[in-house]
């Protein structure tokens, strides 16, 4: 028996404190934590997939860069093909961007912001630089193009829309950054089918943009783990040499481009979520002494006279699961994601009775 | 227009040199190049899994631990369910352990080998050390160990069955290299089912071991990228930091349990793989000049008195892929996959046809 072993001592020293992604699973609750699409998946468009099912074999490894996917994506984005990545959901293409381009370097990334910027970052190697967001989280564009232009910097991280604060930053500050930088410049449009412009047509003038993108908020695949990126051909081919072979399996980039093929059947569903969205801003906005910021995604960032793990937990209590963001830079702060009009509804009545309203 | 921007000199380079694997699509050939099950799926397993796919829906997303699978996989190996982690194909599970614990240290791989331990570990940023095999492929065990005592030794891969070779090494020699070791010993199993002890009974004993295992072979399901390794709680714990939240996709998880709930219905393709391995072999080192390497996994490594890269054009050129392996330690050697009968005896009469025989 091997006593002297402990895996503690052997993990590297420069991951002290990052503690796994915490992910507790509730049952039987309203789902308002995860921003995915609240909806049922389109019947005729599963059934699609199933028949497609019929035909098809998994014994084979398969198709290492998602061609029919791909050329889907190319129809959609209007990106050539060779423009074009697809990962095991944008995770996987964020940490294969830092693998290629961020190891040893600067990493910029402006918070509050989606936290897997610099987990990644910080396991690929990467000093993760920080451009605290200014009032109201909207960018503070001066400073990253500062940060820009450490020689030691190398990617640079933007949500838009932003994961938790919901606002976008208008593509022409982005391409003042693209200009200014000799550096990555990562956009994270996630949530970019709920609102905000798209940097996608900077892609033609700027060769140091990447654009990520997912199929798991609008287009109701997070349990398949589909993302994108979009970029110029030589930066695609250099995160080839990286990439894991077989990244995406078969059965993701099947549902994936069926759900490309009839994208405009999500197109209600989407319309719905952006109409519902108004109206619990609304709701919540009127509520006194609850502090609502502005969103153009398919969540919500409020902040309640109550501690924020208060109020996440009696909402808990009440069967309804929503996200606490409580830490620097949004101080007491709840994030929620906009769900049927029922969800929404029990949302706030069960919010308003917890701060006695 | 940022005229500046280079990504290829934007790239670390440490990985020069490093090439994107290489996977080029052969249509209507037959496939004895990638090691897979190559019989059709069984049906009534398929049919189970379209049953439970009936009242499933992929808009939420997966159990980040794939509890359900990891409960069944525990059944399957004896081993608790707080020592298995399963992930997108074992490929991530090695690029995580890598990260883990392997990033700046040495990693130790005994060539000739699978070739992901060392494309992994530049990636990680570890010095890949190579040990390598004796004659006949046999493991240098007192190199191994001479290489682990370095204080900068984290990890030791050893895949056995060995991919490409076929042979296995004893698990008394896994041992062996275990107590000598304070670094961690994954003993890549990915050909298990075929042949060879298992290392798991080891689990028991060393807490520095890791075993990988896949569903990519034995059992038919490589499209759908499932891996996962067995290994001390500790171990787990520390890759959980780590991975990727949400790394394997909700259909992989419930095909992959389906399989492991049903997994006695594989035994028969397995045993008949088994009967034609014997057989293929036979028949190879029957023919005048083949040198062919005794195998205890689903494919066979042997070399002919013809260059390897034209034995391998010429069997493309007769719709047969097989590997060519051709590399220092593996001069003018190919592989083939064991394939179903019919498969099997054209591969060799297209290969006797090749060598004038």
């Amino acid at each position: 028996m091997n006593a002297a072993f402990d895996p503690a001592a052997l993990v590297r020293p420069d991951l002290d404190g990052l503690v796994p992604y915490q992910v507790h699973i509730h049952h039987n609750v309203i789902k308002l934590d995860a921003n995915e699409n609240p909806y049922d998946f389109p019947p005729s468009i599963r059934e699609e997939i199933w028949r497609e099912l019929g035909n098809h074999t998994f014994t084979r490894y398969p198709d290492p860069v998602a061609g029919d996917l791909v050329d889907r994506l190319s129809d959609y984005t209007g990106v050539p093909a060779g423009g074009i990545l697809a990962g095991n959901g944008s995770d996987e293409l964020i940490l294969t961007l830092l693998l290629t381009f961020g190891t040893g370097g600067r990493v910029v990334i402006t918070p509050p912001t989606f936290s897997m910027y610099e987990v990644h970052a910080r396991i690929a190697g990467a000093r993760p630089v920080n451009v605290p967001r200014r009032q109201n989280f909207i960018l503070d564009t001066p400073g990253v193009i500062a940060a820009a232009r450490h020689p030691e910097t190398r990617v640079i991280f933007l949500c838009s829309p932003n994961n938790p604060t919901g606002n976008a930053t208008p593509p022409e500050e982005v391409a003042e950054i693209l200009k200014n930088s000799r550096a990555l410049v990562v956009v994270d449009e996630a949530y970019q089918e709920f609102g905000g412009e798209s940097c996608v047509p900077l892609l033609e003038e700027y060769s140091n943009l990447v654009v990520l993108r997912t199929f798991s908020k609008a287009f109701g695949l997070a349990g398949l783990r589909v993302g994108y990126l979009l970029a110029d051909p030589a930066v695609v081919q250099q995160l080839l040499r990286i990439k894991q072979p077989f990244n995406l399996n078969a059965f993701s980039q099947l549902a994936a481009r069926t759900v490309m093929a009839r994208r405009e059947e999500f197109g209600q569903l989407i319309n719905q979520i952006l109409q519902d969205r108004e109206e619990l801003y609304r709701e919540l906005a009127a509520l006194p002494g609850v502090e609502v910021f502005p969103t153009v995604a398919n969540f919500i960032l409020f902040r309640t006279p109550l501690p924020a793990e208060q109020v996440y937990r009696e909402l808990l209590a009440n069967g309804i699961l929503i996200r606490n963001m409580h830490s620097p830079g949004l101080e007491q702060c709840l994030r929620v994601t906009v769900g049927k009009k029922d969800e929404n509804r029990l949302f706030l009545e069960k919010l308003k009775m917890i701060l006695g309203l």
